[in-house]
């Protein structure tokens, strides 16, 4: 089947979000003489606490929240754990939003604007709205239309993420390309019928990194080196 | 305080939905060699099962249901009201979808464009995501989001389709400015707290039209002759 449009994951395969972040909070403790800390470590931490407060909602222990709450939640946490103390509810506000502000990997932005032509586009990410909009405005994403976790009501890999998704553009499940830089995001794309794409981001984690490295070939149909290389590959 | 989204009314405000649906049935019904008919007619009683059509979902007497769904039904209504039989559901489904080829006013591209720079612009109609993301495609409307009925899961003019969608920008309503040809849907807007922009079609219901010709000054905060007026006012 023809595909009609591709949805995209966002942190990590359209985003640099481990320098990004880590760059922003380095910048707001310089500007406010703090401590000096590993602010690399910081946002390492602050990811690692991704997971769990998302999986409180999908497992029906927590109503449906959106990211944005989430995020700060982990921030507050994370602050207490560090000592941080004397923050304003405004400086707490602004640095749970850099999440907002973070740079796209170098072939993001032609390779997006390449695929627009020829295909809808659209994240399909465990951001919310507001999130995504206010990062794509700042990073130039020039996406057709948000979709993912909040207009789905359902995190990844929720089947319900995907499917929602795909309902809510009134396209098939094959005519729709989910593109992303972990395995375990297409492996649930693909058990909903959708077509995958795995474009590797060897330095999201860092020097060192280990896990997708490579598409695992049971749930990949194309595999590329860039955004810009699956355009071509998708004929754009 | 100051606007930072701009949320728009499409039908009739954004499009010419009269020319342009009557104009896409005209060229079906020469292509496939059927019987003459006036379709600028036709469009009008098509639209006017549109109010009815919402107000089942509205009033609680239907569970939710997009747009695309009810323009289908009220198009198989009108079909057999006017004896036209013998079309397959392929070219039932195409002629439904005649709401996702609509033309936009002359002023629009500019004016969204020169918006877009300071400002999320994002419609809130109440077409459903596909239907406006395939609209805005064929028209090059650069919304950066989709929002509205589908993603409030409410019909304008319940609180809620204006609510939602602030919500969902992370803005108070004041931040955010509804703009639209109808007075009816600016003092909706305006009862939630959002700025207001009237921008008049006088043309929306062909010669003749008597409604919305003038901005009601008791919900309309901003009015301008063409979205690049509105654009020149809001100092973009």
């Amino acid at each position: 089947m023809e595909i009609r449009a591709c949805l995209f994951d966002v942190f990590g395969t359209v985003v640099d979000w481990r320098s990004s972040v880590s760059r922003d909070l380095a910048a707001f403790a310089r500007q406010h003489g703090m401590a000096p800390l590993d602010w690399v470590e910081f946002t390492v931490e602050w990811r690692r606490l991704y997971q769990p407060s998302m999986e409180e909602v999908r497992s029906g222990r927590r109503p449906w929240t959106i990211l944005d709450v989430l995020h700060r939640e982990s921030l507050r946490a994370l602050l207490e754990r560090y000592r941080i103390r004397g923050l304003s509810e405004a400086q707490v506000d602004h640095l749970s939003r850099a999440w907002h502000r973070l740079d796209p990997w170098p072939d993001v932005l032609e390779g997006l604007n390449r695929l627009k032509r020829k295909h809808i586009i659209a994240p399909c990410s465990n951001g919310n709205i507001a999130l995504m909009v206010n990062l794509a405005k700042r990073a130039g994403l020039p996406w057709d239309c948000i979709l993912g976790a909040e207009t789905a009501r359902a995190y990844k890999p929720m089947p319900e993420a995907y499917r929602a998704s795909c309902r809510q553009l009134d396209l098939a499940p094959a005519a729709v390309l989910m593109v992303a830089a972990h395995n375990a995001d297409l492996k649930a794309a693909k058990a909903q019928g959708l077509a995958t794409a795995f474009v590797p981001r060897p330095a999201e984690h860092g020097p060192g990194q280990t896990s997708d490295l490579a598409p695992d070939p049971s749930c990949v149909d194309f595999a590329a080196p860039s955004f810009v290389d699956l355009a071509a590959k998708l004929g754009c």
